[in-house]
């Protein structure tokens, strides 16, 4: 059985976790933390989570793992069969990773776990932050899904990544990063009605209070 | 016919073209600079390079290019067929990309162009860029290639990566960025001896003036 290492409070964990749960395969969770620790960086090369655990051996990276899954596993297919209609899915999940995500994680710790973020780095953060919204604006669809009809890979990233960016952007700079764009926000409330997103949500509140404590000893 | 938009001083539209060159499949250059005006963001959202145009419209992000060329087209292949061998290629590309490409990136602008950038994000990048390689050291195999035996994606993005971060962290730092991974020095050499990666050097240098004097227009 597929072992989906990692902790529920990742939103990268989830992503993966999501793809696993529509697609109706059997898998374990294993516990695992990111770190530097020998242990776990014979896991997870960079010290990263997820990483999901195969006959061969580990797989890390989450767009990685995820395409692992679409070719290997039975389900919904969540990438086209097409190659132009599958490269408009993998570009849309990547532009959210690169300009989305990215830009915000580097301000999660002052965002959510009372750090402070240097002026210089939340500025950059910021002016990416915006553009990767303008971006996704011209590139994606929302007729509902990121990417067209169906739901891809390219919503999965939107759902874990926007969700988050969008709390970042409300709390440190008072914007709405949707603002302009509608359909992405219907789309985040049609997302969050999944049944499995919902579970997905259920589980990071439960594990929150552990994950707090874990911040705090490291801070 | 494929066409490759982008210009010959970009590393990343250098991976598509190392790639096209080593495949043998024809394509036909398109300059193209990356930038916020209108016209560039119908064919490139995020206005980066490089972008393939293809007979559907246009694809972009490099590691998307590249999946497609690998999909569509003949010639050599850069991905293994199984889908653990090519998880394993595919994530040593990603993290080449994320964890030294993305660190070095932010600080090109002060390495190669004479402007400065903020401490906070030097300090970032500096400690991000020496965890990035030493992850590349315990997940490379360099025997000789970064993933094994054969060239792979995981090379190209390795060349046009590493090189330029090994710049970066002597300019600024004084830092051997693979004074501890002889295998990965010694593949370097070996890639520059390849006729297709010499002349895509070569290309290069033939804009570089143009390109210098068009960073200068921006500063």
């Amino acid at each position: 059985m597929l072992k989906l290492y990692g902790f529920a409070v990742s939103n990268y964990y989830n992503m993966v976790k999501l793809a696993l749960l529509e697609k109706g395969v059997a898998f374990e969770e294993v516990p695992f933390f990111p770190g530097s620790a020998p242990q776990t960086l014979t896991i997870s090369p960079r010290g990263k989570v997820p990483v999901l655990g195969v006959e061969q051996g580990f797989i890390n990276e989450t767009s990685v793992i995820l395409e692992y899954i679409e070719q290997t596993q039975s389900g919904p297919k969540l990438l086209p069969t097409d190659p132009f209609e599958r490269a408009q899915v993998l570009a849309l999940a990547k532009e959210i990773e690169l300009y989305i995500e990215l830009p915000a994680r580097a301000l999660y710790s002052e965002a959510f776990f009372g750090m402070t973020v240097p002026e210089a780095i939340k500025t950059k953060a910021r002016t990416e932050l915006l553009e990767g919204i303008a971006s996704l604006g011209r590139h994606g669809k929302f007729s509902p899904f990121v990417a067209g009809e169906t739901l891809s890979l390219a919503d999965i990233y939107f759902l874990y990544s926007v969700s988050l960016a969008c709390a970042v952007g409300h709390k440190l700079f008072g914007l709405d990063l949707l603002a302009d764009l509608p359909g992405a926000k219907a789309l985040l409330e049609q997302l969050e009605q999944n049944p499995h997103v919902q579970k997905i949500a259920a589980d990071k509140e439960a594990v929150m209070p552990q994950f707090l404590a874990w911040i705090s000893s490291k801070k």
